[in-house]
């Protein structure tokens, strides 16, 4: 049986990813050889990596004076490689949860950082809005989906300052204005491929406005110039992620993509909002991410969690526990997530519901 | 039909890696989940990343007060995470190549740098041997095998001072004493497992002597103190590196898989050696790379090296084309590239030779 992957990440990839993969690990680009074992100085490895970044803009249309990078490392290194590049005094900060947070720890490490605002108060349940940012920073860095909580920012901000977003976990999920932004990054293994590669899109006049000497792996100006080949970059994750890209195009595009998204978030949303027995973690709607959905049971019905996650388990889902920092439930509708998957928890939650 | 891979990495894996990583993109673990899809956090995972490094200080005999660490980034990182960890005032480096130069390269920005030898003035082709190492340098570091100009030292060194090695390209090819050593370090492609993970041994009472902040994902302490769990490591390849460890196993450890890598090199040496028309790089039969086994058409026959080439490649062959700081040809003889590749290569030689 197949079962329902609502793991936060990493998560579920495409069945065409996930085949594709599979035929390259036996015989990638008719070589004879693995995927596994090829060089990445090959014509055929060298098109996969042109294919990856050409679709990769495409999709997110990337206007002229941008790179795509294919790195190593996780999200967690740029933490310190966005100011390591970027940051030469001042830099401003929104602290929407723990990877906020630990993107903050690393600035420190390079200059002054002016923390904007914080939504700590209330254990990260809501996305700040009345915060300044200041006109004398480096840059504004927020994290646009907060994939502990359940929160996403959705919309581009506007701020006085260069933009800087990790979008680690809703990456494709709606189309982004990208000529507002400095530097995006993330993890891949969510939206894009198998744990292993990072994206990096930089404004490619961004960089070289710092003094400090920067080690060569760490200088985004060697992977730019070098086209994410300066070193061996991690072969099989990119080959991954192009499938997955080629599916995307195949359904239309993001566009098509944000629709279905929503729809599945709204399927659960409703479902929990109309519920005796679950609650939504995050009061308000449109701070809500569609790519994590957290809840919990009402006070009255507390004992019962996990008595419910062996219920879904049994029913072959799997990853629904939440965070230990929030507890409860926690859904992720990463966008190879299939509606029928939504709607097999719906069912269960009220099977479950009308149990009890 | 199956190539002769002989590519200098990434490189050939053996079939056991490549089937059973094939069966895990189609589902891991009997989870009904592919390996690209599951969590890190999941208890099957923890017990792939347990059992591989269990088995990576059990067939390298590491002894106790190590850690080793599985790390995104490449060794190319490793260049400057390790004087960013380990270099307070000044470090020794020997330059055997372009790999030592970029380490050397990296280490300048965290503090002095004493070569104190180079075999540069014959580009590469032989391992210093009358070097001196200062008592007061904080470590020493070389390369052990220098894939471009195929030559190893197979020895330990015996210096006065804390010993750092890349050994990236021959770790498992031979026993190493690991209690001489501070940190080994390596990128997986070679001998381990597909691109996109890097191995680290580490004593871990070398750690936390240097003064400077480090970020958290370049300090060693965060990896070893969350095994290698800090962030989300490269699963796959992780996966496919305790594949080969089996495999390892299997065959005896590495004292067995040394004298089948010393009868490979031997044969093609023997043939190169016994040849009118080919002649090897490295002229002293002890600097010899046992793993990358280079050599070149003499003077006289020097025009035919694109037919060979050519003539080669319809036998099946992949990746004998040498480095283009040495030129030629260039055979990587991994652990897991079988005699049967090697006496096809030799087949092809007299083939060609006796055609001219």
């Amino acid at each position: 049986m197949k079962k329902h992957n609502f793991y936060a990440g990493p998560s579920i990839m495409s069945q065409f990813t996930i085949e594709e993969t599979a035929k390259a690990v036996h015989n990638f680009a008719d070589m004879g050889l693995s995927i596994l074992e090829i060089s990445h100085r090959s014509k055929q490895f060298q098109a996969v990596m042109d294919e990856t970044v050409a679709l990769f803009k495409e999709l997110l249309e990337i206007p002229e004076g941008y790179s795509v990078l294919f790195l190593g490392g996780g999200a967690s290194l740029q933490f310190a490689m966005v100011p390591m590049n970027m940051l030469s005094k001042k830099a401003a900060y929104l602290d929407t949860g723990v990877w906020a947070s630990k993107a903050i720890k690393e600035a420190k490490l390079f200059g002054d950082v002016d923390i904007v605002a914080s939504s700590k108060d209330k254990n990260y349940t809501y996305i700040p809005k009345d915060f300044v940012v200041p006109a004398d920073v480096d840059y504004f860095h927020y994290t646009s989906n907060n994939t502990i909580y359940g929160t996403e920012l959705r919309k581009d901000p506007e701020v006085g300052a260069r933009l800087i977003a990790d979008m680690s976990s809703d990456i494709f999920s709606r189309p982004v204005d990208i000529s507002k932004y400095d530097l995006i990054y993330g993890g891949a293994q969510k939206n894009l491929a198998p744990s292993g590669v990072t994206f990096v899109i930089v404004k490619d006049d961004a960089l070289g406005h710092v003094d400090r000497p920067i080690p060569t792996m760490l200088d985004y100006r060697t992977h730019v110039k070098k086209g994410s080949m300066f070193n061996t970059p991690p072969v099989l994750p990119i080959f991954s992620a192009l499938q997955t890209l080629k599916y995307y195009k195949q359904l239309g595009g993001i566009r098509e993509i944000e629709k279905m998204d929503i729809a599945k978030a709204e399927t659960l949303y409703n479902a929990i909002d109309g519920s005796k027995m679950f609650v939504a973690t995050v009061p308000n709607h449109e701070d809500r991410s569609i790519m994590n959905v957290c809840f919990v049971m009402k006070p009255e019905y507390k004992e019962l969690e996990k008595e419910f996650i062996d219920f879904a388990t049994e029913k072959g889902m799997v990853g629904i526990k939440g965070h230990r920092d929030v507890g409860g439930f926690r859904a992720s509708l990463y966008n190879a997530l299939p509606m029928e998957s939504v709607n097999a928890l719906v069912a269960a939650m009220k099977e479950f519901e009308a149990k009890h």
